[in-house]
């Protein structure tokens, strides 16, 4: 059977945009620790940051936040074909579609501009909101640009002005999602866009990339476990089964992180005024302290550290958003790094294109 | 600058699917020469070899006919969206947009199934065709069950039943367009699919792809110098004095190809039923045989060959197909192998996540 590589451990290219190292726990964006700018900075700041590679003066936050809060609005016909898509269309695919069916000629050109970048972050949560709310018997929501871009995506979706701990979570999450190096949904961008092809048409590529389990998926099992827990007296009588059964404990160890997850380590930081007023998050943070300690007795030495997912499951349900609201929320934070990757390719362009060893058979005759 | 490398030498995965070899002229179908296949077999026979490996029996052939020309109508939705897409939107992004559209549950699900690379490849023609149309102020044709995948995509596309020797010649050329390797487009759908996505989202990716003009765009070029010729006696002129400026003729010579284009050599044969009918075609024919005759004067031992682009551009130009069709044209060929390839990375799937070299700078704090 024909064998695929995956490419792994083939350097794809050089990028200015983002260091992951596994080994010493490291996730950089443009020479910041992507930890601090997650509790530190906002939305807003931190994508400014990934697209021109400097922090924004007050002055040019200021005038991104404009652009993007005048930008939050679906034109008429996006609109009419999220209502026509069929229910049974993944969430995912809708993002796709719609994500194409913004592309006009003009703005999906060579090259990538970042007006197309800002438009495109700007929009995609009121796609997703519009989507849930219209599939759900809820009255779609216009976007408020009073609010930031992160509480403005909670607003339109549950239809509250979210609090300040509820925004900074969100915030922190969302920045920690927007770049994880040459991942798959980001290759698939700059594979996209190497043809002289659009941004548009290349961050299409990617959410179709996202939509797969093996990119997007993982905070749903941590949910799960979670919620078959259910209170704190039975964490770790639950635990403790799992762990005598051989059972994997969700949300602890990372293919990558071999040290603590910074990720999991920002969202601690970023989740400490949400402590005492949620008990699902409440009920988390002690499912969290008991494995750790379980973990320690089960495995000693394999210093498996909680990770991001853990944290995205904690945080996007003591939100309450619904479980297919989970990838597109994860989208709504790495359509920064695609599109800053998407600039980084048109700057220095070369088309993609491999090699493949053909194992299949030789004809036979001449012709 | 961060660069970025194409992944030109390296080994991206093995495929049973398809062999190029430029330097022997060689372009072999799971073990048929595909110029072979393109003048003997017919747009079905020649999908079902790439997804199935082996040619269909008359009965399996029956049965795909059947079941592509039950697969053309577009759903009511899928109508409403292609007339909601602002003149703006460009076709490429119009079939990317579509083809995520068509993605439903248990549809659009890992892993892809073959019914959904037929149902693909059966609409595609039609969303090409009602776009057009529409767009173009003409009254949409339903696809006509009678007609075989290529006679009823220009059925559709112009509305009038072609002739056999044009049916000859389009579907010749869609066979050529069906598989290439481990190009971008197909490269991009493995990608996507990669994640345990799935078909639709995936051919999406890969259509997004093919919208750049260092993919598609080819035969534009070899129009343009055909136009600029106009007549067969100014043909020896005009080329004499572009070799006289150093400009390089289009439609000679291939990136990959160092001896025949084995594409140019099907579609020359594929095409011999429209000579003396078509005074375009006839003018084609005559640049062709100036401009060999004229790059062996100017450029002696060079061996610059016709390439598969100056047949599609005279076919494309016979058939009175217009311009912006041509790049559609080639991705409902290539959608074939994009399929064939998905299928294939299906059934042994491994997540394609290269690695980045950050060439950025460090943080100077600990955090």
């Amino acid at each position: 059977m024909a064998k695929v590589t995956g490419l792994e451990g083939v350097v794809a290219g050089e990028t200015d945009i983002g260091l992951v190292d596994g080994e010493r726990g490291y996730l950089v964006y443009r020479g910041y620790w992507a930890k601090e700018l997650a509790v530190t900075r906002c939305y807003e700041e931190v994508a400014f940051l990934l697209w021109n590679g400097y922090l924004p003066s007050a002055e040019e936050l200021e005038q991104l936040k404009e652009e993007m809060a005048a930008s939050r609005k679906l034109p008429e016909y996006i609109r009419r074909i999220i209502e026509l898509l069929p229910a049974t269309v993944p969430m995912m695919l809708v993002l796709q579609s719609t994500v194409a069916a913004l592309g006009e000629q003009g703005n999906a050109a060579w090259p990538p501009a970042q007006g197309e970048a800002v438009r495109l972050a700007a929009i995609l949560p009121t796609i997703i909101a519009y989507r849930y709310r219209t599939l759900n018997g809820l009255t779609p929501l216009e976007p408020l640009p009073e609010l930031g871009h992160a509480a403005n995506y909670l607003y339109m979706l549950t239809g509250e002005k979210p609090t300040e701990a509820h925004v900074k979570a969100l915030s922190a999450y969302q920045i920690l999602c927007m770049e994880h190096g040459m991942n798959a949904s980001t290759f698939a961008a700059r594979v996209v866009l190497s043809t002289e092809s659009d941004m548009y048409a290349s961050v299409a590529g990617a959410i179709g990339a996202m939509k797969g389990p093996l990119h997007g998926g993982a905070p749903y099992e941590v949910i799960s476990m979670l919620e078959a827990i259910g209170t704190k007296d039975r964490a770790e009588p639950w635990l403790r089964n799992a762990l005598e059964n051989g059972n994997k404990l969700m949300g602890f160890g990372h293919r990558i992180y071999k040290t603590k997850d910074p990720r999991a380590e920002a969202l601690q930081i970023a989740t400490q005024e949400m402590i005492g007023k949620d008990p699902s998050f409440d009920l988390a943070l002690h499912v969290e302290a008991a494995a750790i300690r379980l973990l320690e007795e089960y495995k000693p030495g394999r210093r498996l550290f909680t990770n991001v997912e853990f944290y995205a499951a904690a945080i996007l349900k003591a939100l309450e958003l619904s479980p297919d609201i989970f990838t597109p929320t994860f989208t709504a934070g790495r359509i920064i790094g695609w599109t800053a990757h998407i600039m980084e390719q048109a700057a220095n362009n070369r088309i993609f294109r491999p090699q493949s060893i053909y194992t299949g058979p030789m004809p036979q005759n001449e012709f």
